[in-house]
């Protein structure tokens, strides 16, 4: 542990909401452990006053700060991405990094347009990703029966162990239609899986969770109660993986998982070659 | 428009769930409107083994197709990513590309360990997003009440504006406890709002809608009836766009916009730095 830990300001600066930037910058910052960052986004920087905005920013922090800023760029247009290049700051082109040797490969120019990427608008896939929200919503924690048949997955699973963040994630990123269902100490008796899930068993997939973790996750909802106990989660968790191991179902632990990590994994095992937005 | 159009399948090959990736890529080929992609995300590359399965996937896909495909890659480990480096493709080495400028920036190591950017596992951060997105579940579309006093931000609008999705992504992405309250004709017939947001006024923001498109989306629930009619959508969003203007509350059009570019717009107006997962 170093005492002062190096600190250092971030922008993400982009034509467009700037998200895609944010989240890669995320992941190459990550890699450095010793330094701590302050990230700034800057999204719908689509003019040269703009742009000019920004560079005045990057220089102040650059100055009071006695450090030139990391800056990670998607700006398409080359002209304001010129601009900001000059800035008092370590310029990572993403953008114009990638695009020359994509234009080479594919012996094309490109359209040098701004902010297509998430710029769906009225379009078919943005509609199917609406409808797959509502569908996630309707079906979330078994409430709603009628419609299952249109699912592209039903997660399953004891109370509190993921499925609905999993669920959404799907809808919202890959336009994916998936229900949760919940499994109950009275399918645990009886030994089977819901008969309402019978006829969709080949769109099951099960998460579980350890139930330490389970414990506390419901202890946060309902503090020192059965349903939180210990001894009642180990008991849940137990018995939900050996139906799914007797019912052959894939199923895979939530526990040391996000749920970019769950759904990669579930749209795998069911497969499901779905592009994200 | 081209007869046959340039076709190229598109790798996306990463050592954790290769999301950003993919992103980033649909971000770049967006630019290039006169050619197809057929896009196939490789996630958990993790080892030597895994990787020389994906070189013998991309070889095959090139001689198929008699074309180099593209490869995206965010690979952590240079061992790994050399080895995919070499097979017949354009390489785009997001990671590799970009690692060494912050190094030197830094005047730091990277660590070059894998999986770190989405591997939030039991973290703090992990939980407030799974509490805000249990939150914005709890209070979608006013129904619960209770609570709202812990809202980051109420979004207000008419019925199927864009409210529910909107307020899921800020929760989902960005931790952000959104709460969503619809503005109904009895509030028109008033002139005022919801006397359950009064006492909320400096967390709200309104969306609103062009008529023609919320007739579109509602006729979709229930077709051909008066709530979807272009008729009763005009005097809605007409109603709800003055009490907003009269009560001075900011407000955008979803109209043309993705969830993202709401969502960063929503953001920015309401004043909230948060970083995207």
């Amino acid at each position: 542990m170093t005492p002062h830990p190096t600190e250092r300001t971030v922008f993400v600066v982009s034509d467009s909401t700037g998200i895609t930037a944010e989240t890669f910058s995320h992941s190459v910052l990550s890699q450095f452990d010793q330094a701590r960052f302050k990230s700034i986004r800057v999204p719908f920087i689509d003019s040269a006053e703009k742009a000019d905005e920004v560079v005045a920013r990057i220089n102040r922090c650059a100055l009071e700060e006695q450090h030139a800023p990391l800056v990670f760029s998607t700006l398409v247009n080359p002209a304001v991405a010129l601009r900001v290049r000059h800035a008092n700051c370590t310029f990572l082109d993403l953008f114009g990094t990638f695009i020359k040797p994509v234009e080479e490969a594919l012996g094309l120019k490109s359209n040098h347009s701004i902010g297509r990427s998430h710029s769906v608008g009225l379009s078919k896939q943005y509609n199917n990703r609406i409808e797959a929200i509502n569908f996630s919503l309707a079906h979330d924690d078994g409430q709603f029966i009628h419609g299952l048949e249109q699912a592209d997955v039903i997660l399953i699973g004891v109370s509190r162990c993921g499925k609905t963040p999993t669920s959404l994630y799907l809808a919202m990123q890959y336009a994916i239609k998936a229900a949760n269902f919940p499994l109950i100490p009275e399918d645990f008796e009886r030994r089977a899986l819901p008969t309402t899930l019978v006829p969709y068993r080949n769109k099951l997939f099960g998460l579980s969770i350890q139930p330490v973790r389970l414990s506390e996750v419901r202890n946060e909802r309902r503090p020192n109660s059965d349903y939180a106990s210990l001894k009642q989660c180990r008991y849940e968790v137990a018995e939900a993986e050996r139906l799914m191991r007797m019912e052959n179902i894939p199923w895979l632990s939530t526990t040391t998982r996000s749920i970019e990590e769950i759904s990669t994994k579930v749209l795998e095992e069911v497969g499901l070659n779905r592009q994200a937005y």
